[in-house]
């Protein structure tokens, strides 16, 4: 199948089109002398009628077991009683040596497998420095064409890997869950800057309401235009469901009337742009003539040089 | 103080100076324009007698909750024991947007702030894209010409910055702690593949043994020539530093012996100078005249090119 009648066919709708142009960011993520197609492919969804960037984007953040695949199948739900489309893309940050990733993500998922309106893909970052920042923007970018209204993304643990995602998002939303480390161990993390919505999750469980005044002692020491609200829920159950999609409309409504939703779209535009750039450079870097990286790297280890002025080395013969 | 008598004093291991370079690098970190004083350092401490890399770096990570401090601190008795100097690096991967860090960590290693023998620096990557791969090489190699023969890395959360980090790390030590979520969901953070050694820490407490079973169940999957060892520990009462400590030396024979402590290494040089020519082109498209990345946002954003077209633009625009 060539490229433009694959675009086509994703721009239909048609899952399994959407998950081909996906894995070919996955790929060239894992290999980027693979992303020849990718340029193609990104060329012919740039000739669209769809806005680009139409779709919202929702991040879905916090440490391993606080839930967050049942809050986002809770989310999905929720989503397609409005009869919207849905993409979700499941990150994982994983596994950078055998490019593995389990299932569990999706097997959770699986009650909406048959349905035709939800897109749900998972994605690793394939070992590639700044995988994420590269591979995350190309694959919402195929999702948004693909007409989703709403894409969720869902990042596995706590750190740099989801902070660059909420960087993505419209609106981030910060999982925690009663008993899984205290708020100091939430604020050491990040996680705070980061949230425009919290959820205390399996709120049915003790602790649940130390955590919501923990979080609300500590989230509300600054001052913001935006103050993000604390939503408790026991996504299994379903409980919670109105009350974040509530939070959710209204951070959205703040975005819009605010002129930050446009901001944070360029924001993502310029961080696209420079990741594809810098992946480029790195490309270049590996197959300079003579693998002179190796070679500069045998000198550092000698100390025959120094790893500014073999950074400079490295520059120069990329010209 | 001029940079060459800096670098004198942080090589005799004077512990303002060894602080005042780690702070030249995180500072740099932030804003890549203030990188002009590290070259310097940096090419001072190449002249330098002591081989570089000549530490040995263990990095310690897991998810937040653990008792990473508590086992970096019993770690650090241990080796104090020995009589070697070590340096410690608390990584925080938070806060983007207010470069906050807690004091957290160091808190809990009061006990060693005396110790004029013990270096512990927190330190956090600022919100630059790719901070920690770009920081880190350079605060080892500080702490490295400082004298340290033990590095030990402390890493908070799971996710791409823990497996860069373990990139940069002789022996990589995982923490798990029982209760804290299943092995699955461990494996979906993709710690079993950075493990060289496994550590499951509060082992006083109930499911210690259900989790290092399942710990052995998943490790045990793979065939390699070097099988993570697991060692369970009560850190806070010092208890398995013994076990863990015999564990690290293992590990550090079979590198030697293998030839991989010579290939870790050369990786990692081959990632320092990378990550900082990385920077440095970064920092020149954020440079570029009349803020050329920001027009090229604003033209993918109204569908005027599309990413890769872009991308070429930036780089172009260096030359």
């Amino acid at each position: 199948m060539d490229v433009r009648e694959l675009v086509d066919q994703a721009r239909q709708g048609r899952p399994r089109a959407v998950a081909r142009l996906i894995s070919l960011v996955e790929n060239a993520a894992g290999s980027p002398a693979r992303a020849g197609e990718l340029r193609e492919v990104m060329a012919e969804l740039a000739t669209g009628t769809r806005k680009p960037y139409a779709a919202r984007v929702i991040g879905l953040t916090g440490s391993p077991g606080v839930g967050k695949s049942t809050a986002t199948g809770m989310l999905i739900r929720a989503f397609r009683r409005r009869g919207v489309r849905v993409g979700v893309l499941a990150v994982d940050p994983s596994s950078p040596f055998t490019g593995g990733a389990l299932l569990g993500d999706r097997v959770r998922m699986q009650d909406h497998a048959t349905d035709p309106e939800v897109f749900i893909r998972s994605m690793s970052s394939r070992g590639h420095l700044g995988g994420l920042a590269w591979a995350t923007p190309q694959a919402l970018r195929v999702l948004d064409a693909a007409g989703c209204e709403v894409i969720l993304i869902e990042t596995v643990g706590v750190g740099q890997a989801e902070v660059d995602v909420a960087r993505m998002a419209d609106t981030t939303v910060v999982l925690l869950a009663p008993g899984m480390g205290d708020g100091v161990q939430a604020a050491k993390a990040g996680i705070l800057e980061v949230a425009d919505v919290f959820v205390v999750n399996k709120a049915d469980r003790d602790g649940a309401q130390a955590t919501v005044r923990e979080l609300r002692t500590m989230a509300g020491l600054g001052e913001a235009p935006w103050r993000p609200p604390i939503v408790t829920t026991v996504a299994y159950k379903g409980e919670g469901a109105d009350d974040l999609l509530a939070a959710l409309d209204k951070h959205q409504a703040y975005l819009e009337e605010s002129g930050e939703a446009r901001r944070r779209r360029l924001a993502r535009a310029r961080d696209e742009i420079e990741a594809i750039a810098l992946a480029q450079l790195r490309s270049r870097f590996a197959h300079l003539h003579g693998d002179r990286l190796d070679a500069l790297a045998e000198r550092l280890l000698g100390a025959a040089t120094d790893p500014y002025a073999a950074a400079d080395e490295l520059i120069a013969a990329l010209a």
